[in-house]
């Protein structure tokens, strides 16, 4: 594959080639502020901040003094800031177990869809504890934000998955970009973004549904859409408060978030099914993917002694470091059964139904392994940037969703036909064996993968060029107003058109009543002179 | 501006560039069918036919007999298949003159609204039974079949504004691409593309409001919506009748639409109010716009004559070639008291009121006149490509619309702060003058003009590469079923939800009633058992 930016051409020249640009249109040296999310949001705000050195722009992020993943030492420099914090990285782990507890105690049936939502209202609560304390470590901390007023930053980038990023966009007069991957039922994109989404074949995230929704789905789909709707409006209802004290007027969350000039979704139509958005959208899923690169030595010896089988690579991400020891043996004896090599990134203690074929790692260059060409399948929690690095390649997956997006990434793998689902909970060594043969052997899986592959390379600019790109825009023109929707003007009654529909109701009745006045009146008279014709 | 195709590496290797191939995905000598339409719609065309053929595709049109505009002998050179019609010229030119009577005499008073719609009725009318003869010239032709048969097309490319070219790529077993600038309010884009235009924000096309609406025009933009669905609907059901014979079973003009693999839509949001869309939707407004190239010496020396005070250019389109006596007089006294010089493109009678100032010209290089740094306005009926070219080179409008999408077109301009509109019927010297004076004089509408110039520019891809792209992409598919939205397999009660709603409110009906029941039939109990107890 060969890619834009390994060609040797100068930087500027080849910005110019493919931008279309003159020399002057183009942003030298901007300055750019991040707002970031932790854990693997982290990832990929990274990447794009890479790029942007690479650049040659400056890059300042803020970052709580309690961080999992935010390291203050990235390669290339990043200027940094540290927002001090009262909680401890055991407050984010609970709430971290708050969460897979969440999941994995109510999936998959439908009937816990009330404990379900019930308990993501619980974990929303105790994140607004964590992320008021980040906000309040910027707005409230005067020097801090002098510093940052003097900054002169020229444009935030923000992950809303932390909220108060564009509150401080705000405060320091800059515009401002989301990237961000979903919010449940899309409620933050639709209601303050204002994409529509036809619930008839617009499946909610996290519902597991597909864009082929039968009757019963549907209604389940609606289901969802309400109650993540409502448990959302609830949710905003202490940020409304706070964001109304900060800027010293009645105002929302929502529409503040709406005022972000550019929203960039990290995924794209090989992975999501087709949708509607609007102009200041751009699906730039993958943008982290990158060919592989050689192995360490050793692992490539590993894997070249697999044969014609090939390797099976497995990885449960990064935010689950280990399992049950009898989960742990129950996947070591189906993996033993299987005939190709596995790489298996697990840091628990080493299952004792280990088969001589399986190779335990602490970590695994996840990209290189899956671009080898020996990788048959990819054993995955279904995390979007795994599943992503799996699109690229064109590999199959086995999905072991566990918690968050991960059990509908699955869904959208099955529904694409590149990946078998096994449920985590209720799995038998005999359901991941058959899981891992089907992918394997049934050319089906992998002819799928290899589709969307394609479809993945075939886009007239990168992912990540294009990410780059929007945000130098909004550096160049100050914003993106002619891509804003008018739609943000509107009340909601407005924009649903309540008001002129029930005006045109008033005006047919009335219409229709009038009409009815006439002809009782007319008969009346009729009527009358009727009956007197007939008495004389 | 450099142009990446300007650049003088081989073109294969500056595609694997632009569009991140390798070099197998790359389509080499694809073979594309035309299905053109008529008038200014063939000039979109054939810039995308060139660019195809110096891409190295070979390229056949389909042309009817009788054509205005499509010329057998292009550069480069396009293979034509004539289609025999019993039409002539006069039948066309009277259509043209009834659509532009439709307008002149209906515009712009909302009371003649009605009056309008009837009249719209007649000439789509008009237009069936020249357009039925186009299609009846081609699939009831067996030799002409044979041959494109024969042909072994990988993708036609059709126009809308002329029907049959969806039902011609479904007889020959190829995927079918739409390029089109809009259909009145949407309907075929909305009914048969299925993109969602909420009515509160995305104003009918052909209605002439904008984004911004008050409560009256919201009321008069859901009025446009339906009333021009309703005559579509009427027009659709004798194609509805032909395209169920075509094909052998009962099926619908929409439906059939409805299977493009990609709309290219020749507007952007330089020109175009921010709406929603779907991912196969290409918005390619300006792919005919390029570069001026130096003028004709004498034409060149009329201009520097000018000196400070620069030039006007003037034409109203390719469709219009003379005015009244009294309206060209009207117009030019106007023009002769401009300090500018003027160039119009003009083939009536020499006006008696001609200034020194203007000089007439059977044609004119348009873009290379709006590309000239001393143009200071441009005098328009309003037609899109006009108006891109415009857009390009930022250049300040006055609008003197006259038929079809003109008047929306301009209202456009206006609500961007780039044009003055004047009205072709009732204007006076007086009205141009003035309309002249402001767009040249007034600073704003010279900065809105070049800052949707600097929108225009600034795309990751520019728009002609884009169209081709998506050419290019659906041939090395063999379609872009991935972009497909699955609201194309739901009826229209299922699209809108109708059918779970009706469900879920017999459900909460049912539920209501059931509580009632309960509380009746315990209340009866208890009343009898109170009443029991107060006897004995």
């Amino acid at each position: 594959m060969v890619s834009i930016m390994d060609f040797t051409m100068p930087k500027k020249f080849v910005q110019m080639l493919v931008f279309n640009l003159t020399l002057t249109e183009i942003v030298l040296g901007g300055n750019v502020l991040i707002w970031p999310t932790d854990g693997s949001h982290w990832l990929n705000i990274k990447i794009i901040i890479e790029e942007l050195i690479q650049r040659n722009h400056s890059v300042t992020a803020l970052a709580s003094s309690t961080t999992l993943f935010i390291n203050s030492n990235p390669d290339p420099p990043v200027n940094f800031e540290v927002i001090p914090v009262s909680y401890n990285k055991s407050n984010i782990d609970s709430l971290i177990e708050h969460m897979i507890m969440l999941w994995t105690d109510h999936r998959p049936t439908p009937l816990t869809i009330w404990a379900f939502y019930k308990e993501l209202g619980k974990f929303l609560d105790a994140l607004f504890q964590i992320n008021i304390q980040i906000c309040d470590g910027v707005l409230n901390n005067p020097k801090l934000m002098a510093r940052l007023q003097k900054g002169g930053f020229d444009v935030l980038i923000a992950d809303p998955a932390t909220v108060c990023g564009d509150l401080i966009a705000l405060k320091l007069g800059i515009p401002f970009i989301y990237t961000l991957k979903f919010s449940p039922a899309s409620t933050v994109e639709r209601h303050c973004g204002k994409i529509p989404a036809p619930v008839s074949y617009v499946p909610a995230a996290l519902s597991e549904l597909t864009d082929q929704m039968t009757f019963g789905e549907r209604i389940k789909n609606i289901i969802s859409y309400c109650l993540q709707d409502y448990i959302f409006q609830s949710y905003w209802g202490e940020w409304n408060s706070y964001y109304s004290k900060i800027l010293g007027k009645p105002t929302t969350l929502c529409e503040t978030m709406g005022k972000a000039e550019i929203w960039l979704i990290r995924t794209f139509w090989d992975f999501e099914f087709p949708r509607p958005y609007l102009p200041n959208f751009e699906f730039v899923g993958g943008l982290h993917c990158k060919p592989a690169k050689p192995l360490p030595k050793e692992m490539e010896e590993f894997i070249q002694s697999s044969g014609k089988d090939g390797v099976v690579v497995f990885s449960l991400g990064s935010m689950v470091k280990n399992l049950t020891e009898e989960k742990a043996n129950l996947i070591a004896s189906a993996l033993a059964q299987i005939p190709q090599k596995v790489l298996w990134r697990y840091k628990g203690k080493k299952p004792a139904t280990l088969g001589n074929n399986t190779q335990l790692y602490d970590w695994i260059p996840q990209n290189d392994l899956l671009g080898h060409p020996k990788t048959k399948a990819f054993i995955t929690h279904g995390g979007t940037n795994g599943i992503y690095e799996a699109i690229y390649h064109g590999v199959p997956m086995v999905g072991v969703p566990m918690f968050a997006d991960q059990p509908d990434n699955i869904a959208h793998m099955k529904a694409k036909g590149a990946a078998v689902e096994v449920n985590i909970n209720t799995m038998t060594s005999v359901d991941l064996l058959s899981a891992l043969r089907t992918v394997i052997n049934e050319p089906s899986y992998k002819e799928n993968a290899m589709r969307l592959s394609r479809i993945h390379h075939d886009q007239p600019v990168k992912p990540l060029d294009r990410a780059v790109f929007w945000i130098e825009f909004v550096m160049r023109h100050k914003g993106a107003k002619h891509l804003r929707p008018a739609a943000h003007n509107l009340t909601w009654f407005q924009y649903h058109s309540l008001d002129v529909i029930g005006f045109l109701l008033v005006c047919v009745t009335m219409a229709i009543f009038l009409v009815i006045q006439c002809c009782f009146i007319f008969f009346q008279k009729f009527g009358k002179i009727g009956k007197k014709e007939k008495r004389e």
